[in-house]
């Protein structure tokens, strides 16, 4: 294992460090706990969400005016305790009440929930968002359903906008469930990515080999195939995301292309270039596009395809201005 | 070579092509180039950078309101040529001149002097800035001197911000000159890079293997190690940086650690802690710090360390807004 790392059993501890240490004007760290806040609170909703580390700038990196006001960051790829939740939920609540923005893995679910009910006999409101936008595999195929992907970070973005703009927490949850109902999300893996206490990478391809489908934490996908050309991949992709849409010509789409983490801009961009190609073609709209790491899995090398349906003021809500590092 | 690209030789085509349809409310492409400017340009001195092509997000990534108008993108890891380079000052001067600002390399400097001369004799006024921030060679180790790394961004950002509150042409490289004398990097490197119509890395490390000093191009360092914590490296490094600048207690740096393209952010912002650190040990203050990939090549892994002495008002300039993709 070849990493920037001091002792494996440290790297939570030291990465939430240098997160707030590098933006210590925007983000603070609650006290003994790996829960990150953003410094000053507006007097709305609070959004909070998390899950394993392992992501950045997920979610930590989200954190700031206009989008969340709280991370709970797990140790890699592990849910963070329901303790750790709470803390974030009570430390962000101004009275208004608190939105948990959820990735639908069973453990992040339980522990969220738990520590919503433990909130609620705080009479602190708090609802929650989960969101599954990886169609990967089917509803059926595992026992927690669709996984929660990319798509996050888009429903981050809309939901920290309607919150800021005053949106009560009724409104925004359902507002949150609507855009979990609209987005869908494709990864393609070239390399899996290591968690620093295991060692070795999750899985293993040839050379020549990439894997269609791959979850955030090196879930395998539904195909394996030899290496092709990037607008080959981008086709296989918007195949599976015309079906899960089934679009028609001039349809509106946020368009995310997301980098895993050990993919380099150049290959980001070629990939974009390919999917807006194969779109445009389609007679498919993308008023609003975004290329760049946002839902990593460490060092993994790959790209993620998410893709919004556009309702109301969405665009809108997607291009507020932001104050975060991640964004 | 396993990538996300189609034929190597389209990859500056369709990367440029990427960037640009990804931001069209911002940038635009000059017909017949890969030239990337601002698309509203504003009545200042205007700045153009750009270089061989690998380091994204630079230089495409800084162009906008508040940095750099125009960025020319060479083949990958290749100058551009003087046709483009003059291309770029034509299309950006407002009649307030023009700053290049240069990444010290024979080919580049070669390159961007003779466009400087063609656009003299269309009496459009033109100076420089050439930056060598590097200080893993020696200025007599190498024919072309000191190399221009991720320094660069820094005065990218300095200059631009400067360039738009309405400083003059003399004035801007003068404050160029200021900056690239109080700024130095150094960087170290886990695995190689590969060109894509090279098909090899450009360099080879074992397993166990790192190396300090190594550029952005694939070019060598000036030692191979063991790979060894996050806080030794970091501490090699700043021991070197600690001798070019020979900081007293008290002094004010900003402090950069740039991925080089396939390092996690996981692994940033572990150095960065380690960096920040050491440098609070030694009664360094660094009143500016960002973590993130500003100056990469393409895939490789491993970081660099910037430090620039900080000077008048420096950090104002730093901090002041900016719109653009990659800052």
């Amino acid at each position: 294992m070849k990493k920037i790392i001091n002792q494996p059993e440290n790297v939570l501890e030291e990465m939430v460090s240098g997160i707030v240490r590098a933006n210590e004007e925007k983000l603070e760290r609650l006290e003994d706990s790996y829960v990150i806040k953003q410094r000053n609170l507006n007097d709305q909703v609070s959004l909070v969400s998390g899950g394993g580390s392992g992501h950045e700038p997920s979610h930590a990196g989200f954190v700031g005016d206009g989008m969340l006001q709280a991370a709970v960051c797990g140790q890699v790829f592990t849910s963070p305790t329901t303790d750790e939740v709470l803390k974030a939920i009570q430390a962000v609540d101004t009275g208004k009440g608190v939105l948990l923005i959820i990735k639908n893995y069973s453990g992040d679910v339980m522990n969220f929930e738990m520590a919503m009910e433990m909130a609620e006999m705080e009479d602190i409101e708090v609802q929650k968002v989960i969101i599954d936008d990886d169609i990967a595999l089917g509803e059926d195929e595992s026992e927690q359903g669709k996984r929660g992907v990319a798509g996050t970070v888009l429903l981050h973005k809309i939901l920290g906008a309607a919150a800021r703009k005053g949106y009560s927490l009724d409104e925004l949850a359902e507002l949150g469930q609507a855009v979990v109902d609209n987005v869908n999300s494709l990864g393609v893996g070239l390399r899996g990515a290591t968690v620093p206490e295991v060692g070795k990478p999750g899985f293993t391809l040839a050379e020549d080999e990439i894997e269609f489908g791959i979850g955030i934490h090196g879930e395998a996908g539904y195909k394996r195939e030899k290496l092709q050309p990037s607008k080959e991949m981008a086709s296989e992709m918007l195949g599976k995301l015309k079906e899960a849409f089934n679009w028609s010509d001039g349809d509106e789409f946020a368009l995310l292309v997301n980098g895993m983490g050990g993919t380099p801009l150049m290959e980001q961009y070629i990939f974009f270039n390919d999917t807006l190609n194969h779109l445009e073609a389609d007679g498919i709209q993308t008023p609003f596009r975004k290329v760049g790491d946002y839902m990593t899995s460490i060092e993994m090398q790959g790209v993620s395809l998410t893709l919004l349906k556009l309702q109301d003021d969405w665009l809108d809500l997607l291009n507020e201005d932001v104050d975060t590092i991640g964004w």
